[in-house]
């Protein structure tokens, strides 16, 4: 399924008038590849509001770049060969020194193209399936190895290798296990602490797919759940449901959100739930829209997101139950399918 | 063997009194992890000038910066959460968001921390052996592998997967396999581009160990090799060997890539070597000093440093040889130790 760039850059054009600029100065590299096709660690692009657009890249990526739809330029100070008078910037993603550097007259804007991003074509939404097929299977693939006496490491690099070998480009991020204890560890990182029978283990991994992330989470209990493993468990599993049900286009933030976080409040667990409920994906693994307690907007139609409440006890361990999905007029459509029952290893 | 943090915070107290500021707001991540070793997506920390620290993160991190030898508060908002009147930032890192945000009277510095960085100690040193070990031992591994028929993205995935299995945390950088007429594109991204009898195939890739980055470039043949591979091929082996042995304590950056940037002007491909000779490699992959024709600076005594010149021919291939190595009195020690004879598959 071929890309329309130039249709991506017009609806950027489109949204410039309201933010009184003449063009946007786009420095993002994820941006970047999202409105030419570029991927590189160097490049540019400037969309003016009449729609015309210039590329800037180094002599690494120009090649490349003159194959594209877009002019270009070859140049390592890339801001430099594009800046315009009265240009807007990218204030999220620019550095103080190279703003500075550009000198005065550019007008610092809050995020345009990632309000863009966070619909998705059928392109994309096809290459971000993908991912997630790649993702559960990796995880079918390896959870017989789910076994007393494997390290977090170990059975990390398992997974990742898997992913890669189904066709992931990389994992979609370092992929977190999370034995016992650890599990009370959000972002615990793989560490040589081997696996033991009585312990819950958070696994958080997903597959990259031609630059799209997939993002899961599942809790698995190694032999029979105690009564406090199977309360949280059963506990973060309905705020999970919760939030699911919650997702739809018109739906507030902040309100799917609460969905899933009143869930755990009312069991008297709110206090152990800390983080947002969850997040966009797509060229990034963290990307608008993102869903808390303090966030404002509504969700659109045809927008990834995961959903992922946990319950952490210090010392003891945790849960953790998270899905992609996307949003759609009449229910979400659920793209990471693994089960959600406790698995008993 | 165990870090000092407390030490590189005391040096890095050290540099703040001639920058004339109190405090150094650091927010890169990997300054972050240098100075207390905390690894995190949002962190910061606050370093005055009398070497008292506090460190910030949100509630993802802060169980594990708790164990840590600094103090630290729980924030999302970090650099609110730290920020005094007239505290130096990181310009090159700080978004201009954020810098809009903490409001006036900071005070934009050029990079401090990673002057620090450049020069490692033993431990780091020892890091950073054991990811050029497992790269060498890879692409020893890979090696039968390199045959008519794999496609690029195949190899780089053999290669990806064997630095894993071999114990490294994951890849330093996006790999590269660059068959043919692709060799011509210094950062070409792996394709399903097959190799053929006849191709020069550029392999550019490495292993993260513990944080520390490997990086390492090979060009090998498939079949005997033609004059005008044969040419280039033994141009940038002696462009290499001139660069490598002008690297030394002392030594200015740009005349160590004059030194390998000689040999291939005079041979008439000037033009065809484009990019800089190399970089630092550290906790970054890409870091302090760099060796190019524009470069300041001289090199100082344990810099590890990548030697990394090209010729780029388009539309027929191209050769790189690239090895990490580490400054020393007495002339510079080779960590990455597979051979540069062209190997003839």
């Amino acid at each position: 399924m071929s890309v329309d760039y130039v249709a991506r850059r017009a609806r950027l054009a489109g949204l410039l008038p309201a933010r009184e600029v003449p063009a946007l100065l786009v420095t993002s590299p994820v941006n970047v590849r999202y409105l030419t096709g570029l991927v590189s660690s160097n490049a540019a692009v400037l969309v003016r509001a009449d729609g015309t657009a210039l590329l800037a890249t180094d002599n690494r990526y120009i090649e490349v770049a003159r194959t594209l739809d877009v002019p270009s330029v070859e140049a390592y100070d890339v801001e430099s060969a594009l800046v315009e008078p009265g240009a807007g910037i990218e204030a999220a993603w620019m550095s103080v020194a190279t703003y500075r550097r550009l000198g005065a007259g550019l007008v610092p804007l809050e995020p345009v193209v990632e309000l863009l991003r966070a619909v998705k074509d059928d392109g994309e939404l096809e290459l971000l399936r993908t991912a997630c097929e790649i993702t559960d299977q990796a995880f079918a693939d390896i959870s017989g190895k789910i076994v007393p006496g494997i390290t977090e490491r170990d059975l990390a690099r398992l997974l990742d290798n898997r992913m890669t070998e189904l066709g992931a480009d990389k994992p979609a991020f370092d992929t977190i296990v999370a034995a016992g204890e650890n599990g009370a560890i959000p972002h615990h990182a793989p560490s040589g602490r081997e696996m033991r029978t009585g312990d819950l283990v958070t696994i958080d991994f997903g597959a990259r797919y031609r630059g799209y992330h997939a993002d899961m989470t599942r809790t698995v209990c190694l032999g029979p759940p105690t009564d406090w493993q199977r309360e949280i468990y059963d506990l973060v599993a309905e705020a999970q449901r919760a939030g699911r049900h919650a997702l739809a286009p018109g739906a507030g933030a902040r309100d799917v959100d609460a969905a899933a976080r009143g869930v755990i409040e009312d069991a008297g667990y709110g206090s152990r739930f800390r983080h947002g409920l969850g997040h966009g994906v797509g060229l990034e693994i963290h990307e608008e829209p993102f869903l808390g307690p303090s966030r404002t907007g509504r969700l659109e139609d045809r927008v990834p997101i995961t959903v992922e409440p946990g319950v952490y006890l210090p010392g003891r361990g945790g849960v953790r139950i998270e899905d992609t999905l996307v949003t759609r007029e009449g229910g979400p459509e659920l793209f990471t399918k693994t089960t959600k029952e406790l698995l008993v290893l």
